[in-house]
């Protein structure tokens, strides 16, 4: 059976000693209701919710075939009703949520770590509070305050959950095809009719009631994406007292049939003319939509951490117990038939490549939080004005980045394990199932790379990342000269400089650079990202002499060493642009040989 | 439901143009028995049988839940056994073997493509036959004339099929520590006990008798593999007119739930005194069985081939056919909502990924398999030598880089489906699972990386990489100047020696140093081949203006450009050693923080 357990001491580490949490929250006057105490007790809770409860819920959710479709009705697998009720009764849908609307109003840097617990032990019932979360978000920030009364509240307590209804079957990245239609009625709502596909939790039996967020076109919209609005399509009407009325027009037409995260039903909804509401202003329903993509999309790197963390730890469990051949060096434990496989340098290889991915996301995530943390909570419009620019580079990082690298992590992870690794009762394979969507889902790490690159460095000729580059070299002008990740981060800062120059000057005079080199450009940023977070975690670790903190400086050496040489590959690519890929003819691709 | 068409014209164009089969055939007496038409229609009927017949029954295969297991026995999917029936009695068992027994002895440059075919359409078919090809080798190799009279004719026909029976619950890498035991009985046979696990076609309905090649220890046997000797254990015992006796007291005891190639039986065999046949001499078991795992390892490279052909083919088809978004140079197709996704250089970067990696791969195994031929067919000894050298050398390489190559082709493909690669009914989701088996089993691709750099490299002192690299540089040298792959070949050359050199160094010195860099080095020698493979393209097609071959050369280019630049970062990798990774303690790995 997999092991978890949380890794509070890291995480902690990362909260306190790296980024300063408490020192951050005492200066800051709308984060006084936190505090270390308070957030130490918030992760000690969940990390037993993740082991105790959930973890033994994830393997028998993928064995027993998942989340079940029976006549427009979805029963989630065995034990997640009951965990679900525990997990609203103890308020975590609303961790992050305003108090207004009955959350707890906790600090993303506090709430990245709380995900991550559960994302490691069973993401498919993450995605049910997820949605929630990112649908109360869209509305409480374009909804009427009339709307947050009616739907906030009974979200954020788990008595009803949201989702999100984007894509159509003709219609994915594209969204300015789509073809759900809003007509109006009299009385000011909508009559909502298209089909949505891929809708997580679009039907299921945790919630008396679901908030669908339907983007469709009203009668005469402008053409293409800006002609798109954002509706309210709640499964049952809500009447004027609150109670629940009679069932809208809006039901599951089936549920898909996936790789993994099988416990999660992603729905085929029909809306047959369904009663909507309009949320904000007309054609301003993708903007509205993005409040929630954002969210989504950090929340998709934390599913890359949670899963590399869940790998790491079963796999250095397997590599100590196992008992394979004998150490180069001579045997290490020579009263035994054979060695631990730990002594073989190739299985440290897989083990710490997964374990710098795990403390290096780990920080990244907290990182963005706290920026995202300085864009809500802080008073100074300047840090604020800096923070959203952060956020906005980052984010397509903390997606894409952070959950390729998690999937090479978790193949590492699973090698270790041999032959057993594929065998299903390890969960190691499970676990590579389930995590292959944050890649794809949330806009493909591809359309990351061209957000990066296109609207995030491009448009604004660089002035985010040298904004970021700044940061990073005033950071690191602290850092101990012995430490060789503090020449080698300043080496690295300038080395993405000239490619992002390289990239903007390109640009100009070729329409298909950009998107020709984004992935590689995402990765050469992801790079220098997780080399920053390393330099910051040595900082903080410089001065003490424990092998807890030593042994996080050799982990950054080791990444320094062995991962950080991608850096050389993605700029050779980049620096190759476009001609090679687009000098064939379109039938090329499929011309029968 | 997925594709699949023979890649015909590109395997006629590797055998014929770039490796001239015919000529090697027709100058090699021992290979009288084919030629070009020969093998044109060979290769033209198992095309036809992996479309019409087999294709069909791989997704419900898998659907199906694979393999099932009933009290001892294993009932193959729906269609197996028809389909087998079929492929033994077109004499595809024994395509490649010796005529004696009733193969048709035809070439190994010519069997890797029609295996291929069979890798593309249904991996978990494709192993029944495989392990008795393999069995059958070994015992062509090492048993007596009147064990081969006995077995190998049924083997060959596909009444009768074989296994591999080595790894044990707590044995895997480590064959040293098997526990298996052979007591001798006073006919000369022996009394085998013990229990195997990961046994593929262990037990199954496709035959009416399965031959176990099984590893055990005599009594008195030297401690480690130099103690290991090799027993035919048939399920059902042989009288002596070839007729089936009684059942042996060997049986399945289960068999795995796996990731995937759920219709292959991969069993837990338990053998409870059942009655073995020593093959060869006692204690020479394991190299008796090296005999069957090197030919294995070669078919894992062509599962490789195989799925991300499959892969390719269906994503390019996938991609011509989805319409989303706009070229950046502008619409390719206004008269339609959107442009066909080809359009987008990413799109394209991802298909070119795969389609330059199925057709290096698809070189390189005709490669390996004409000097597989010339060990087996030549007649000049200095010649069979080399080719003794080169097909040690670049086993490793062709079982663990393809496979590597290809498991990121795999996933390149399905990430140009979007969210649609993710669900089961593309079938993209399945080729991955059922290729991911292939970088773990007949020695997991750590190992293969091991054996490249110690027995295959500093073992000989590099002397086969000597004459690998004399190889390529000779054959380059007819190439025209102004294709940028020969320069750059050369200087791959030169830096795949150099690194060469600094490995042998070092190990001299450093006990864990092969073992650190082992897959970095392993992946620098695949790179090397890789681009040799497209320098021998772009020779065959220089002389040709037809795009056809045109197309081959900007392959070439396209490889160079955004595939190659990785051995920059294994070379970076190497030069780091293996101290980063050896100065943790044990206990780092699992204590909990």
């Amino acid at each position: 059976m997999p092991i978890y357990n949380a890794p509070l001491k890291d995480m902690e580490f990362i909260l306190n000693d790296v980024f300063k949490a408490d020192e951050f929250w005492k200066n800051n006057q709308n984060l006084a209701h936190i505090d270390r105490a308070t957030a130490s007790a918030i992760l000690e809770e969940m990390a037993k919710f993740a082991k105790h409860v959930i973890l033994d819920l994830n393997r028998p959710a993928d064995e027993s075939g998942g989340a079940q479709f029976n006549n427009g009705s979805v029963t989630t697998p065995a034990g997640f009703k009951e965990a679900f009720k525990q997990f609203a009764d103890g308020g975590w849908v609303g961790l992050g949520a305003s108090e207004e609307w009955g959350g707890q109003n906790m600090p993303k840097m506090l709430t990245v770590l709380a995900d991550e617990m559960i994302w490691s032990t069973n993401p498919s019932f993450m995605l049910y509070p997820l949605l929630t979360v990112g649908a109360g978000m869209a509305l409480n920030d374009r909804a009427s305050q009339q709307q947050k009364q009616t739907y906030l509240p009974k979200m954020y307590s788990g008595e009803w959950s949201g989702t999100m209804c984007l894509t159509e079957p003709h219609s994915g990245t594209d969204l300015g095809i789509i073809k759900t239609k809003a007509e109006p009625n009299a009385d000011g709502s909508y009559q909502i009719s298209g089909t949505k596909i891929f809708i997580t939790s679009g039907e299921h039996d945790l919630c008396e009631n679901i908030i669908h967020l339907v983007l469709a076109k009203t009668p005469n919209a402008p053409a293409g994406s800006r002609g798109i609005s954002l509706f309210i399509v709640p499964k049952y009407l809500v009447n004027d007292d609150g109670s629940l009325g009679e069932r809208n027009a809006v039901a599951a037409g089936s549920i898909e049939h996936k790789m993994g995260i099988k416990g999660s039903a992603t729905c085929v909804m029909n809306f047959d003319a369904a009663t909507g509401y309009m949320v904000g202003n007309e054609n301003e329903g993708l903007a509205a939509m993005f409040v929630m993509m954002n969210y989504e999309r950090l929340s998709m790197g934390i599913q890359g951490i949670g899963a590399s963390e869940y790998a790491y730890q079963n796999a250095a469990q397997y590599a100590t117990d196992r008992l394979q051949g004998r150490a180069s060096t001579g045997a290490h434990s020579p009263e035994k038939p054979a060695d631990s496989i730990l002594v073989h340098a190739d299985v440290r290889r897989m083990l710490l490549n997964v374990r710098a991915n795990n403390e290096a996301s780990r920080a990244f995530a907290v990182y963005v939080g706290q920026q995202l943390d300085i864009t809500k909570f802080s008073t100074d419009a300047e840090a604020v004005e800096k923070a959203n620019h952060r956020v906005a580079l980052l984010t397509p990082i903390a997606k894409a980045y952070l959950t390729d690298t998690a999937l090479q992590a978790t193949l590492d992870a699973q090698m270790v394990f041999g032959g057993h690794g594929y065998i299903r009762e390890w969960g190691m394979e499970q676990c590579i199932r389930d995590l292959r969507i944050a890649q794809i889902y949330e806009g493909t790490n591809g359309i990351q790379a061209l957000d990066l690159i296109g609207r995030k460095t491009i448009k604004c000729n660089a002035g985010y990342m040298g904004e970021y580059l700044a940061e990073i070299r005033e950071s690191v002008a602290s850092l101990d000269d012995a430490l060789t990740i503090k020449a080698k981060t300043l080496a690295i800062c300038q080395q993405v400089e000239d490619l992002t120059q390289f990239i903007v000057e390109q640009a100009k005079t070729q329409a298909d650079f950009p998107s020709a080199v984004a992935v590689d450009y995402l990765h050469a940023v992801g790079l220098l990202s997780f080399v920053y977070m390393f330099a910051r975690i040595s900082q903080a670790a410089q001065s003490k002499s424990e092998a807890f903190y030593q042994n996080k400086i050799m982990l950054g050496e080791y990444y320094v060493a062995k991962v950080l040489p991608d850096l050389a590959a993605r700029a050779a690519r980049i620096q190759s642009g476009a001609s090679v890929m687009m000098q064939f003819q379109h039938d090329y691709f499929t011309a029968q040989a």
